[in-house]
């Protein structure tokens, strides 16, 4: 270890025991703490976050990391923590302090008015206080960015290191002349699938028991890690031996198995991180995207194919025989491909789901880089899910009030969800001419799967951002062609289209 | 708020955020943590104590507690905390740093050998190291001892600030003279209590579904408090708006109504501190001592009366028929007050309980202000079981090692559990004459007994010690003649034993 490095470790390793124990209050505040506690409990996490703010960012810790920069000596691990904890501290060091704190403030206000905005549909409430945090970021951004970059850039980075505006102009582009079409096709077709047997007097017991059942057979390891339920499920971790994921139960069964598969592969991830990285800066995913690649890999390529269900169909028919007893194989499976437009980003269909992201980022990017006044919003909301879906949303609360993301000032989050499908699909195409993925679906052997994805990515946390890992494992740089091949084949396949000439595109 | 004080607050409050976020990290390690998270999560917590000792224990904040002592401003309120913060710095001041260090590396290890030991049953494999830590605590008294102090004395004062040795050998005396004969002639008695339907096939759920129940009945307020289950039932509060509480499920009726009740009591004493006491430090309960007097309270002269069952007993009939549907109230009533020398302590009836304690406070002083050796421990334990409860324990895991309280240096504790029972006994009488007890138990009126002793006590926390707490409700000083009364009247009762005059005692 190198000398300066080592002075800075203390610091580095107080920081994340702070974070540590913040991540376990916002945990419990999710899944067990009592109604009443959240004011005083606030004070406690005020606290700790402001101690976070002080381990990281004062004189000391700016001196050393201006060592370590100079520092030859430092391992590559070494490095890649400085580069992060010096990507924070540039950040801080842009904004001034009065500013950043008038906005956390700000930020805590909006989520609350967003809350109850959305419950009493009124997006008139909620406008003021948007446009407010809209300048804030347009500021922050302005800050920080460095010379020639656009605002929107430097959000987008803070989520997805090596991404910029040209490069998804052509990724949504690519969605808006593919996906369009292909959704429309879907819709015309006289293919009609039923999944009314998806529905229906669920049990919490019967969905507990065939989540934990599925959580374990993707690989999620229950003695380093915990399942518990929350109003919206998420995963979270304290370190890679402890990751912790929640669920919820109702009477839909597509949303009840497949919502724990995707957080079981958020888990994996985490749980693949290797020893001598978690616990650092470095120690989480390598990315928004990157993680989503693989939740959604889990939930969508493995979880929704024929494939994946043939060792386990039977087990499921017998913890729902009322309703799938009667229901084969095939039918199930194409039960829970099923496309169909609908208002709702989080309930939506691997098909569709791209052009919720793709509506966002048209107008996140109109919201910071062009003239887009917020008031406008939902008029533009309504008019673009009815180009893309073919459907409008009748309200604010099913419309442009139903994330809570921009209440937060989480500009250029969105992407990484359309990205996380395409990274999956691009590493699919790759690990099909590696291994016989069906083939090993199908004798249930998920462990080789998980093993691949340990090894190419999850070891390395943030050692790698999420281009070069595409790089290292499937030898191309960031190609969507492999997401819109994904999705003409499945959904061509499953409504029995006439398939494009290859030479289409 | 004095000006000296306003410097010092920020100080608190970050000892007592680092507080809080331990306490989370221990109930989440006790109810629900995985498996394999110890060793990394430990990592964790060993940081944040080290943050806490340093936002105590630093030359700023000693400058500002003398500061605040000579400050004639100082609400009274804020003198406690100041009286508390001091105390706890001077105890750190009086250990060089080093062997503080080393013990507190000892304790852990103690601990974790402990376990081994009585899991093994093997006493010669702990002795070693609880030698170690009773010469450690022995110098550490005799270096926090005041002139003339005995170090039984010091340790006593860090559990039960008002008690010393003196009046504890008055105690326990009486304990040995009263309640010894009191249980030789409860067992010589032809009376036998019926109890094996207090034993069977109890489901979770059935458990679960009594346990919130009466937990709401004594007053646990689930919109400010958390129920759980662990390997050993505890209370744990984050502040007075989050207070938690865990059981444990078994095939006992007896262990798992009553240990809820218990915890319940220990939690309606958190929950009912008062708003500008909590989350500082002296928004915790007076004493060990005065937290026991309150649990025993709820567990023992409440919850085991016939006035508590008359109205919910009906309820608890229906929860499970199979056992108590032919069992009446007055049957039901004494087989949860059967008194039966045990070797266990935590499943010591109230009876035979303060044998179990005196025993360990007159081996525990010998160790300590004698020359009591450690080898000697499990002989002259089992020779005092002999003598006072009529039973020998035939190994280590039943006698000595039953208990982790000396594995960690915890001396002076055990005789809270006994003065928490007299404390209560002291209450009960005074209450009796202050109200109709058994009349507002029998109209299931629990919550005029809540209010009271929340009134006199919870609402303190530790502005008052025990016996300010005692004199002030009682108007009397602690007299454990009440405790002795209690105990005679209910089993000669129950036990149908012919009364001694008054004159004998």
């Amino acid at each position: 270890m190198s000398k300066q490095f080592d002075l800075l470790k203390p610091h580095l390793d107080r920081a994340m025991a702070l974070q540590t124990a913040m991540v376990l209050f916002e945990w419990d505040n999710e899944t067990l703490a009592p109604e009443k506690a959240g004011e005083l409990t606030g004070n406690v996490i005020g606290i700790l976050s402001g101690e976070y703010f002080q381990a990281v960012n004062n004189d000391e810790v700016k001196e050393l990391v201006k060592a370590c920069k100079e520092d030859n000596d430092l391992t590559c691990e070494e490095k890649a923590q400085v580069r992060e904890l010096s990507k924070e501290l540039k950040k801080l060091d842009c904004i001034p302090k009065e500013e950043y704190q008038e906005f956390a403030r700000l930020a805590a206000d909006s989520a609350r008015i967003w809350s109850i905005a959305k419950k009493e549909d009124d997006f008139g409430m909620f406008a003021p206080v948007l446009k407010k945090v809209v300048e804030f970021q347009k500021k922050f951004a302005g800050y920080r960015a460095m010379e020639g970059q656009k605002k929107y850039d430097v959000l987008l980075h803070d989520f997805e290191p090596g991404f910029t505006m040209e490069l998804l102009d052509k990724f949504f582009q690519m969605i808006k002349e593919e996906v369009v079409p292909l959704l429309k096709a879907v819709k015309a077709s006289k293919v009609l699938i039923r999944d009314e047997f998806l529905s229906g007097d669920f049990t919490d017991e019967q969905q507990e028991k065939i989540g934990c059942f599925l959580a374990e057979y993707v690989g999620f390891d229950f003695s380093k890690g915990v399942m518990a339920t929350s109003a919206h499920p998420f995963t979270t971790n304290l370190h890679n031996k402890d990751v912790r994921i929640t669920t919820h139960y109702n009477n839909n069964l597509d949303s009840s198995l497949f919502s724990v598969i995707h957080e079981a592969g958020h888990a994996v991830y985490e749980l693949g991180i290797r020893d001598d990285l978690t616990q650092t800066l470095v120690g989480q995913g390598a990315s928004m995207g990157m993680h989503e690649s693989q939740s959604r890999f889990f939930e969508n390529i493995m979880g929704r194919s024929r494939s994946f269900w043939v060792p386990i169909y039977q087990k499921l028919q017998e913890a729902f025989p009322k309703e799938l007893s009667e229901i084969g194989l095939d039918s199930f499976v194409m039960a829970v491909n099923k496309a169909e437009p609908g208002l709702i980003r989080t309930e939506a269909d691997e098909l569709t789901y791209s052009l919720h992201v793709l509506i966002r980022y048209e107008l996140e990017k109109e919201l910071i880089e062009g003239e887009l006044d917020v008031e406008e919003l939902p008029g533009m909301w309504a008019d673009k899910y009815e180009e893309y879906l073919g459907i409008r949303p009748e309200n604010a609360r099913e419309g442009v009030l139903q994330d809570i993301h921009w209440s937060q000032g989480s500009f250029g989050y969105f992407p990484s969800y359309a990205l996380g499908s395409a990274f999956g699909a691009q590493l699919y195409y790759h690990m099909k001419e590696e291994m016989d993925f069906d083939g090993l679906l199908e004798e249930g052997n998920v462990q080789v799967i998980c093993r691949y994805l340990k090894e190419h990515i999850h070891q390395y946390g943030k050692l790698k951002d999420s281009r070069t890992i595409l790089k290292d494992t499937t030898g191309e740089d960031f190609n969507p062609e492999y997401y819109i091949k994904y999705l003409k084949e499945k959904y061509q396949s499953l409504y029995q289209l006439k398939q494009a000439a290859p030479s289409d595109r």
